[in-house]
């Protein structure tokens, strides 16, 4: 990979532009254009370009109702409006791309949303620096006893030492194993010259799943709103979590319209079963009984919610 | 729809739009932003909006092999190699959109490219305009008598008056029975006050297949540059072809370097099968041999192509 | 198009196809299999293949879980849990392919999901029979003064004779003037042996929206219940809507644990913005509280599911 | 994972169904259902469900011509017209599932085909089997000088030796870490029971890329060959090549007039530039003169395959 200086400079370089254009601008999102939002400890979230804005939107909507309208009152009405009767296509019609540095195994997980873009770093062609995800302390977690997919309880202290060593030393390894089937150290030169080296496109085997890659990734609204409403989940893994948690700020400096009302009708709101609202029903008649075919999941969940 | 002058006006102020951007730009764009191309006798294509420029391509590119270039040759040569060896994820990363009015049956074919994003105008919800296209003398053609497909050959100066007549009327009393249905005329003032109209969801299906309708239409460039291979082709029909034409110089103002390595490595390239080859060779060799299982259509394109 | 009565055989002969095949296999859905369903006058839908069934999501969810279990009991609460929790690729596993007659515009809106595959009957390449959507009289209704894109209310008697006369004429003359373009009738012999006849990608133009096409559709099976969920609902235009019930009962018979549970919690389910879930709240609490920036539509939708 | 064993018995037992089905079915493809086919040193393919033949496609690409041919002959020279000419909707008709394991680095460079379903085995949920792939010492290679993604020429026997020893040690380290976050040891014991362990999403992170995974993939006809077309190519990592040309074998079975097709008309294919075709054009009138504009490597592409 490039020097991180050249990087910082190319950076600063792409920040200073300032070109006319009579296409839709976002001020807001113009003003973090190419700016590194760092995550977890050696990860990035960039973004690199954009194309539309809240306006875009209502625009795209009124080719399909074949009428305009002008107030920010309704314009906020009408996104509400397509949000929350899963209309996709106005929201198809933006679309934003990043950069973004993060883990293997947090990568993995990402790139089963398919309907993105993606240009990814490649080991293939290219050495990866040496750069591993070691989470903090207060990260490190048993397994849950409740959600097979996920952590929750502590770690005594002398665990979270020993396990934070083990990942520490795992990484060195790793990479210690990686240089020396390249042949060729961190910063490129060669080890032994008497030697050959095993090609790259082998040598990555050694590289544990939280060294960190890096890709241009490029996606429409419609399907990022899709991507955070998983990710930005409490039940999403928290490594993944963190880097939607960035992007759910990066929406709002972009289409703040599209943001609340996403926040509103997606985020914070819930769908219910014909069990759930027959249950719902007995308790505004004061009669709670529960439904036989009611699933386990969806009681605790309505009880938690109505405070039942 | 809205009136026409009111878009005109709407257009003007967009065209004087002059926001300041860090995203990348491309100026030739920039001037036609917005403008508005006819195309056959109601139907047009303007750009909207559009994301990225050659540079984006091979700063895409770049996250792959993980290395920067900077000289324009060096941009020239990496845009030709992505593109002859088909590599697509490159080209994904930028966007463009359109404002497009066309024929509905055009819209048919069209719509056959599903990875693009459309909000189209709803006949549900709105008018359709009195705007029918009725092809010029010149395009009216018989059958062809070799391709099931398209046309070809010449029609009497009688059955061309005579057919471009039926045209005319045909679509006359469509458009007038949709009226009578809708009970509301073109300028949407109520016909018979006594009476209700029939819903313009079944009102529609009196329009014929030569009503225009329009949309806004997103793609991303690598599907472009697919749409185009199959849409700027002589076999496409003519009046889907015009649009494509258009297109390409929308293209070329667009992403200049990737338009000349698409001319030359897709539209005016050939694929060749093993049997192609075979008898390719037996050419350079000058012992002329057909091979038995080569196709007909593809001995023709050779023999034409190579003047055998 | 081929004669009906060659069709029929056809037919009949796969019908009476008696293979032998160790893949997943559903009994209710082999006694269908490739019997035609009428709808609408001239239209139908009909089951050509597929692939899976209920035990097949389970199997591949279950790749994920990485352990096996065996009841009917444990595969019900599975499934449950998968469409409740919106896990879509356990589902994409399964694929069925129908053969489906429908007039165009109906063929307009449907197309418009993309994630599905398409084989349509060409008119550029061969002819359309003389086959029109004439809806019955009961189905014939004046302009909704609620719903923007429906229809409601009633017409008078007279009005429903007028407007279908003028559909009938409408699509009569449409025909007429195609067969006068292609110099060629219905039964396909030519007209006027002394003329060529336009071409037929120009001729289809003065078929009107009500004319039926047909076409091969295939689609995964958690597309298609995002289809079903759009186009078996009451805002869906009628004319879809037929397909999707008679879809609907070819859901049941493939995979009938998961069409229970679409039901319940696709279906009859109802999703609640935080506005709403306030509402809700103070309804439990029996201190009935509106949200400010509950929409209006919202507010209309639980007051009217839980009668307040 | 399920143990071996059991995994064999519900595989026989798969085997040895006997259902009758109305469906398309091809005997080759039932022969090798569920049939495991070994990959690399613990990989495998194997095909757990099908859907359509080569009729299939033909009968699809008949619906939009409109009429039906029944010579073998005619199906044969239908495929190839609708391969030749990059036809992709009646391929996508056909559906193959396979069950596939292999190493995680594979898996990354394979899921970046993105139109195709897959269901992966989650290390988030379960644990993952000590199973790791180690290149054959023939397979161990230096990096190509030419290929800046590709391995060729030699090593000498002490660094193949040497090289095989890391890879091997450092996947011991990988998985004995693994298990001591864990707390659990291979088979599934509790290592110390005075600790907690480290949840499986954090734990995974040491093992390395050379891990094997296992998934459910689908894809459609059309974009296996695709894919085909990518990973059976030369050019290809030999890791994923196999897995290729294992597909290729079952592609033949499944759909051999296809299959042939597929390799006259894209794989043993050439596509040629405009300036490729100058080139030869010259070649054919024995006035040889390279093109100002050529690429290297396409000069050299026709230079061997012309002998030139």
């Amino acid at each position: 990979m490039k020097k991180k200086n050249q990087i910082k400079t190319e950076i600063e370089k792409l920040r200073s532009n300032n070109f006319t254009t009579k296409r839709a601008t976002v001020n807001a999102l113009e003003k973090i254009l190419y700016k590194s939002f760092k995550i977890l400890d050696h990860g990035f979230v960039r973004v690199i370009d954009y194309m539309g804005n809240d306006s875009s939107i209502v625009q795209a909507a009124r080719v399909s109702y074949g009428k305009g309208t002008k107030k920010l009152n309704q314009d906020k009405n009408l996104i509400n409006y397509l949000i929350s009767h899963r209309h996709s296509t106005p929201f198809e019609m933006n679309e934003i791309k990043f950069h973004i540095k993060l883990p293997i195994f947090v990568a993995r997980q990402w790139i089963r949303h398919r309907t993105a873009n993606v240009n990814e770093y490649s080991a293939r062609y290219s050495i990866l620096d040496k750069e591993f995800y070691i989470p903090k302390n207060a990260n490190l977690k048993p397994q849950s006893k409740y959600n097979n997919q996920g952590r929750s309880g502590e770690l005594s202290n002398e665990e979270i030492k020993n396990y934070s060593k083990i990942l520490k030393d795992n990484s060195k390894i790793g990479f210690e194993n990686y240089s020396k089937l390249l042949n060729e150290d961190e910063s490129g030169k060669i080890i032994d010259d008497s030697k050959k080296g095993l090609a790259r496109e082998l040598s990555r085997m050694t590289l544990p799943l939280n060294a960190y890659t890096q890709w241009y990734w490029k996606i429409d609204l419609h399907n990022l709103m899709h991507f955070l409403s998983l990710r930005f989940d409490p039940h999403a893994q928290y490594e993944i979590r963190v880097y939607a948690e960035v992007m759910m700020e990066i929406l709002k400096k972009w289409v703040p319209l599209t943001y609340e009302s996403f926040l509103s009708n997606r985020l914070n709101s819930i769908t219910m079963s014909s069990h759930g609202i027959e249950y719902i029903k007995s308790l505004i008649k004061r009669r709670k009984r529960v439904p036989k075919n009611i699933s386990k999941r969806e009681l605790e969940t309505i009880n938690k919610l109505f405070n039942c």
